[in-house]
């Protein structure tokens, strides 16, 4: 294990998509690297707690890329490797300053019949990262689950617009309910940032975290808020996986403490978002993967000296 | 005075227009409000620090609205009354969700002719704010001061764009240069806002602050950040006046302190904040100026709750 998670932390389940990712920018153009909502989450996540992942990936995932999950100490007793077809590939062109993202292409491979399977082991988990994917595969794994565990997902557009009655089940039995700002307007049809925060844990979830991408983020638990700047970036070179990492950190970081309240909860927000400031920074997993604990502590102490009294 | 100010705080020379506004929302319309840099910098500024104003009014100016300033314990020695036409008129109309603000007339009447002249006994002043005029009758002001004074100042896109190199020189001679986010884009070709203030920063004020509306603000201060979120307004009525409100009431507590340091700076921030906020939540300067003391307080702490660890 390449990471000194402590020994008496609970462990963390993430589930979601790993893929291979084609991405142009306006400088530049990467080719299948890896990536998804699950190799995001759980490199994050592997820094602070033992995690372990569910996901499925093809013929074409070689040994190479199994090695780079092994090499962060993630336990893939969960990850399927299907021989009926390649993983899943998605294609995908940022415009100028990031602004937005179109899709290219997109090849669902044998993501298309996954079917989130829990070995018997992962069933107590007591973290639960249900990265983004369909939501009705998101409650599948919920429905799997033995205990009652603290359970974290994060959703995106697509399945606001297009399941939006399965998405809305899931949001009322978790615990934390993640989404960036547009996401969080067309759900809540609030473009004020707070008030669509209050409408979304009205739906269930115990807490909410709006994603402002360089703008910040907001937690909302309870009547409590607490508002949190972006790492200062000056060198984006890729948001892909922003997200997954601040949520695969943040809820690492909470299993960890084996905590969540408001104290542990607005510390998990500076450990997110010192993650998904060190992703964004180069295309793909790279940097994250490279980074080390000692990276992410020093961007959380910064961030605390630049936002603190 | 309406306003309890400490005795032996150091006063506030403001320096802007004074206007009547007639403003549309999509919601509402507001007539002849009345509005200008000055007034609400100087409203602001007053609940801190004794303020001294410099302006000018037309023969439309009345007296109820002179009174509104003695109201608040602002000195208007400065304020000069003109009887060779109206005061200056600003109508403009904002857009849905408040993203642009389109001007419907102006009429700059006595503003037309307006030159800052500084009464004597206001020359010595240690803390000025040079609020959003042209550029040249910002300097004009700098070039009357006997003693070395701090010295902030405000613009807008408008110079930027029509006057940018009388704008870069009162840039070199001031200790903080504040400035929207779209304005900074503009002024230094750099739309990462780190790297904004950075660039703002080489041309030669101390300190740097960028607002950034809903997204709260960024302070640069030699290689110091500091980054504060906004207050989480839910009912935005009317902008106007929020970047004068934030800029009065910062100086008017670093005045009040009597000092410039980081952790001032930084608690000034938080005080600019809670004045711009209470602001934008009614048309004009109404709420600002019956809004007392402690409400801007309680802002303070409520905006420490939600921002500190």
């Amino acid at each position: 294990m390449s990471n000194e998670t402590p020994q008496n932390t609970h462990p963390v389940l993430v589930v979601g998509s790993v893929a291979f990712d084609t991405i142009h920018t306006t400088f530049d153009k990467r080719e299948r690297l890896l990536g998804g909502s699950a190799s995001y989450a759980s490199f994050a996540s592997s820094y602070f707690a033992p995690t372990r992942l569910v996901g499925i990936v093809g013929t074409d995932f070689g040994d190479d890329h199994i090695d780079r999950f092994s090499g962060m100490g993630i336990d893939l007793d969960g990850l399927q490797r299907s021989d009926s077809g390649k993983t899943f590939f998605w294609e995908g062109r940022y415009e100028e300053n990031f602004h937005s993202c179109h899709t290219l292409d997109i090849e669902l491979n044998v993501f298309e019949g996954f079917h989130p399977h829990l070995p018997d082991s992962y069933r107590s988990t007591p973290f639960v990262v249900l990265g983004n994917i369909q939501p009705d595969l998101q409650m599948h794994v919920l429905d799997q689950m033995r205990n009652k565990a603290f359970v974290a997902a994060d959703t995106r557009d697509l399945w606001i617009e297009t399941a939006r009655n399965d998405l809305t089940r899931l949001v009322s039995r978790i615990d934390l309910f993640l989404l960036n700002d547009d996401e969080a307007a067309l759900m809540t049809d609030e473009a004020n940032v707070i008030r669509a925060g209050r409408a979304l844990l009205k739906m269930g979830p115990k807490m909410v975290v709006i994603k402002k991408g360089a703008h910040g983020s907001v937690l909302f638990y309870d009547d409590h808020l607490f508002m949190l700047p972006a790492y200062p970036v000056t060198d984006l070179r890729d948001p892909t996986g922003a997200g997954d990492s601040y949520l695969g950190a943040m809820i690492g970081f909470l299993a960890a403490e084996g905590g969540t309240d408001l104290p542990r909860l607005k510390k998990s927000l500076v450990y997110a978002t010192a993650a998904a400031s060190i992703t964004v920074e180069s295309f793909g997993c790279d940097h994250l993967e490279r980074a080390g604990r000692a990276e992410i502590d020093a961007r959380y102490r910064r961030l605390l000296e630049i936002s603190q009294l």
